[in-house]
């Protein structure tokens, strides 16, 4: 039996045991894995450091051996989050309906862990413990398939993790680690119906496309942000450049930054270069429409293609619009339908594009930046889904749930 | 451009106008096509006609006939469907979870249309109209793709549904048929990722499995059902009997049906004659394990593929265990996850039995016959979801539902 189908079937067995687990027992572990983790970074930073000689021979760049390095501090951090997700509620047996039929039936829906949850994530350690934190608190197990170059640091993650639960009465076999490194390991999970209910990737847009195309196993997508701020007509500047330059360039790399600034006309004849200084003095690319490049020096004309790319980066698209309707068809036609933002003091214009715009969070008057499951009060989240099925946006702890109908009788047969 | 992609195209973009619409719009559309099918019913009848007699030609049972075959009466109950689904409440624009952040941000979590749903399904056209006036209810697009033995009624049939809301505001973009009938059309759909937002097939296991293997859109999956019933030691032989035979005989055809009945050792001591002699008198035959071959006479073997198979036919397996933790093992190494019921007096029992056993639905003292929209009180559904993300069991309106949040500020940034 391989590996991955021998680590899922553990993982299923111990599904059955997890399910009958109170938060007290869950927290506990959480609490457990916490505690080892700070205890013993020594081992986890000299596991790490295999890792990173690896990557630096290999000539992996600096940002990304950054993003792969753990110290003293980030360990402790990352035991933190654990000790937070042991403080938020547990969703497990919520009751969401309750109601007696007719025929004296009483039906109720409660939710359930999921059951047994593939991750596929690339080379960041602190998603093996954020997973396995969140999985474990809903009550769910998990298979995690890590990047390569962090095998040496997971591996070290959840050996101490598992020691850790080991004294609780969560089982050890609730988290497993796929240590086979070929990308075969990843293909095998992927069709592995039965043995796992869910897949969520985390990871670049490659990762990801790679998941959604050759999943048999449903999958929760955490795609690709190409996000737009629209600036209206009746846009105050002193509210638009604040929200805009936020949107851009307070975190570039992620998902709900900005990529495309859409500005009315009107708007733009009076204050367009007002509204992009602050951008060429961050030295952002900016990549405009003709229309931006006429009021605007220093503009790179942009492409169809520009407007269809997650930069990731300090660049950033500027296109001229008559309208709200125009903006509206550019992101429909543009988006990835994750975050839009419409700057606007015409309230009419605000509920239409809050109204029309087919996203997981629209916002009037504030930074896209705020879709997070931090910033909307969910706590660590295991990412933010870009499907429309089961869970749209940041995911907090009930997106790791699935639900079941209990029904209470005393004899009712169907006539 | 094929037709599938075309159609699709189509129907995307219609949903963004069914987005906008009010419930009365939407119900107003429901009404006018329930009136047009019941005024035109001969020329549904006509177009049937047809598909009845190619089904003849070729060979086409009796039964499957039966389940293509439109009568008056059938298109009165198909249209009287639709005037029901108007009266259901509209899921759409519900507000979920409203809460404001320290920041002043005001969040709605709201729910809105799915997009485009694609339906793939056999011949039975009464599953056209309930498809496509579910999804309308729902602010959906549909695009169905119905078998090609019921090819000419279903053109009929959204032709007439098409005129019937060209009266409305409801575009006829939103209904659209495929009607090549070629395998290729149903490959087509899996993979129109961008355009469909989900699959939903609904049919027999051979189509169900081509979906859930070949699909990268996300799909809901309406599966099999390997319905058992446990009848524990305390249980009373006058409730078990009724429950029991309603599980099994009073329509073996469909999901929630019984095929696998579990008996305790020591009521069957007691009492397997009595609980199984309706089902001889009712020609029901009956696959047992040598415990139960040794207490009643006219039982064949029971094999342990009987035991993952689903008859949907008047076959019943029945297979004596030694205690609930046997009932249990035997249920989720065979179960399918949809419905499964404890007949027992004593409550720690049924209660183990619904929390540990992993299914849709899960019951005490009732049949299993129950799951299903309408005996909850969900009104027409658009299936029983077999699997965990998005909707498990009966799905009711809002399980054609995704949700946005909307996000109101004054300038928020982050930092």
């Amino acid at each position: 039996m391989s590996e991955v189908r021998e680590k899922s079937l553990l993982a299923k067995q111990a599904a059955a045991v997890m399910n009958t687990l109170t938060t007290e027992q869950k927290n506990k572990a959480l609490l457990a894995m916490a505690s080892a983790l700070t205890d013993q970074y020594q081992l986890l930073m000299d596991a790490n450091q295999i890792d990173l000689d690896n990557g630096r021979k290999a000539g992996t760049s600096e940002s990304m051996l950054d993003r792969l390095a753990l110290t003293k501090n980030r360990i402790e951090a990352i035991a933190e989050g654990l000790r937070q997700i042991a403080e938020l509620p547990d969703p497990v047996g919520e009751l969401l309906e309750q109601f007696e039929r007719p025929n004296g039936l009483r039906i109720e829906k409660r939710r359930v862990p999921l059951g047994v949850i593939g991750m596929i994530y690339e080379s960041r350690p602190n998603v093996t413990v954020d997973a396995a934190g969140l999985c474990l608190k809903t009550g769910n197990c998990v298979v995690l398939r890590g990047g390569s170059a962090a095998l040496e640091s997971n591996r070290a993650i959840i050996a101490v993790m598992k020691q850790a639960i080991a004294g609780t009465d969560v089982p050890a076999d609730a988290l497993q680690l796929i240590e086979d490194s070929n990308r075969s390991s990843v293909n095998e999970m992927l069709k592995l119906n039965g043995l796992l209910d869910v897949i969520i990737p985390r990871g670049g847009a490659a990762l990801i496309q790679n998941v959604v195309m050759n999943a048999t196993v449903p999958v929760i997508e955490t795609g690709a942000g190409i996000c737009h701020t629209y600036v209206d007509e009746s846009a105050q500047l002193e509210m638009a450049v604040p929200i805009v330059f936020n949107a851009k360039v307070q975190r570039p790399s992620v998902c709900n930054s900005l990529e495309t600034l859409l500005v009315h006309s009107a708007f733009a004849a009076d204050h367009m270069q007002q509204l992009l200084q602050p951008f060429f003095d961050a030295n952002v690319e900016i990549r405009g429409c003709e229309r931006t490049a006429a009021l605007v020096t220093g503009i790179k004309p942009a492409t169809a293609e520009d407007y269809r790319t997650e930069y990731n980066d300090y660049i950033m698209n500027v296109k001229i619009v008559d309208s709200l309707d125009e903006a509206l068809a550019h992101i429909a036609a543009n988006g990835t339908q994750h975050s839009e933002c419409i700057v606007t003091e015409n309230k009419a214009h605000a509920e239409r594009f809050l109204q029309e715009i087919d996203a997981a969070a629209v916002y009037h008057n504030a930074s896209t930046r705020f879709t997070d499951g931090f910033e909307f009060g969910f706590g660590a989240e295991i990412g933010i889904s870009t499907q429309k099925l089961h869970a749209r946006g940041p995911m907090g702890l009930p997106a790791l749930t699935s639900t079941k109908f209990r029904i209470y009788g005393n004899g009712q047969i169907r006539s």
